[in-house]
């Protein structure tokens, strides 16, 4: 039987409504969700996804800047415009455009935002409290496919689940995430042996190599769920006749005869990491309204 | 054929040889090793430990202070001796005895520790610093089992490893560290279903579970390395005529038998905890020399 198609689509745009009716709430009592977003140089796809960022913002109410420093600057004014961002009260949440230029110190950078700003969950110490089951900000696709599977009503404490990729911005903060409910997590690599028999046994499988549609049906288990958090551009190949187009490290349409559940690329978890970032940024304005438990 | 033993009582005299002189040689340049342990209450077996600690320090020249706070005392009376250790330039290490009494907020006591001078790593930051593979300070157990597999020569890179057990203090930490060395790591629970499936594929086993002696033969692939991380005291037992000892949660006789390598307890993995504590104290006081990437 074909899998349930999680509609990603959906869920964000439920998302969406409610964190607009929670910008407009905070609003009314004199709180203004401001998110201020770097970036340094002129990276083409940092300031592609910041105009989108804008638009999404504006639409919600959320005040969006933008601030951008020369590609050559350094360290210390990179620091020195964080520093600005976390003493100033209007600034509920920071965003720090990655990667940076090779010269700059980024996990530095990423450790100098204050953890209550820090709507990515990125600095160290959010990660950290993540670890151990107090989090401030949580990473966003750590969030995002907490969300989906929250969701889908999946009870999460000893199911079997394995991730494949151990990315410092994807894998490993799921892997993390999903620890912290006391699931049973394997995580796997490029360097893993014998990757077949590590997501055989998985009730969930997360993907997410960065690899195109590696997951195959013999990956997976008969009714498992499969999350798909790859996003990955494929050229258009005349020999085959195929457009180019964007898919994810899973084959779909083998893979959603044999799952019960399963997140389509696009339209899965891309627009609810979308979607929860926003709502990052509304809890983090929040938060500070509260006393610091974390000073 | 039965195993080889490692010999956690040796490695661990071999690291206090290498602590001793490097504490010799600080000193010659100037620099005092300092540790200040913390205890609130009067926990019984805190104040053993820190007896025990203070002898060891002494004996290789690091200076140990212990702070006492009453039973009562709350948040900001140790949250004030923090950071009056952290701001006083004489203390190079900082060591937190867990647990607390439960009205105060033991992460939150945590996270104020300075990264720099917390030596047990158990600041968030410092998790997440291990996590992103760029460490000030890891947690202790995480370094000894890293260095009990390093001085065997143990390829990480790869490996199938299954960590039974997802404790704060050890498990989790170690499944970390142990995934920054893109190693493929399964993580357990007493909520795992068909544990023996998680572990039999395993080539190195890590138990710190807290469960006495649960790791029999059965879990363990031919071969594999077993380190075994659990303390458990056993009491006596009159029917069966078995005098009070402590075990791990490996059945050491049965498995040992099925390993290629393996720790015992007592005499493994606990000794060389100690002595890598004492070594991160001595890493803490040198890397205070020098300038601070994460401010």
């Amino acid at each position: 039987m074909p899998a349930k198609i999680i509609q990603g689509r959906d869920l964000s745009e439920q998302i969406r409504q409610r964190n607009e009716s929670r910008v407009r709430e905070l609003a009314d009592k004199g709180v203004t969700v401001r998110l201020d977003a770097i970036i340094v140089g002129e990276p083409e796809s940092g300031i592609i996804y910041a105009r989108s960022q804008e638009r999404k913002c504006q639409s919600i109410g959320i005040d969006y800047r933008l601030h951008t420093l020369p590609g050559n600057a350094n360290d210390n004014e990179l620091q020195a415009l964080i520093d600005n961002l976390n003493s100033d009260p209007n600034v509920t949440g920071i965003l720090l455009n990655l990667p940076l230029p090779n010269h700059l110190d980024a996990p530095a950078a990423q450790y100098a935002i204050d953890p209550y700003k820090d709507i990515e969950g990125v600095n160290p110490s959010n990660i950290g409290l993540m670890f151990y089951g107090t989090p401030i900000n949580a990473p966003c696709t750590a969030l995002a496919v907490h969300t989906i599977l929250n969701e889908a009503k999946v009870e999460l404490r000893g199911k079997n689940i394995t991730v494949v990729g151990q990315g410092n911005i994807v894998g490993k903060p799921i892997a993390l995430a999903l620890i912290a409910e006391e699931a049973t997590v394997d995580t796997c690599n490029k360097y893993t042996d014998n990757l077949m028999a590590h997501t055989k046994g998985a009730d969930i499988l997360i993907a997410a190599a960065g690899v195109p549609e590696m997951i195959t049906a013999d990956h997976v288990k008969e009714g498992a769920i499969v999350i798909d958090v790859g996003i990955n551009s494929v050229p258009a190949d005349e020999a085959k006749g195929t457009p180019a187009r964007v898919v994810g490290d899973v084959l779909f349409d083998e893979v959603s005869q044999k799952a019960s559940l399963i997140t389509p690329v696009p339209g899965g978890v891309g627009p609810v990491t979308v979607a929860v970032l926003l709502q990052s940024a509304i809890d983090a304005a929040n938060k500070q309204l509260g006393t610091r438990r974390f000073r």
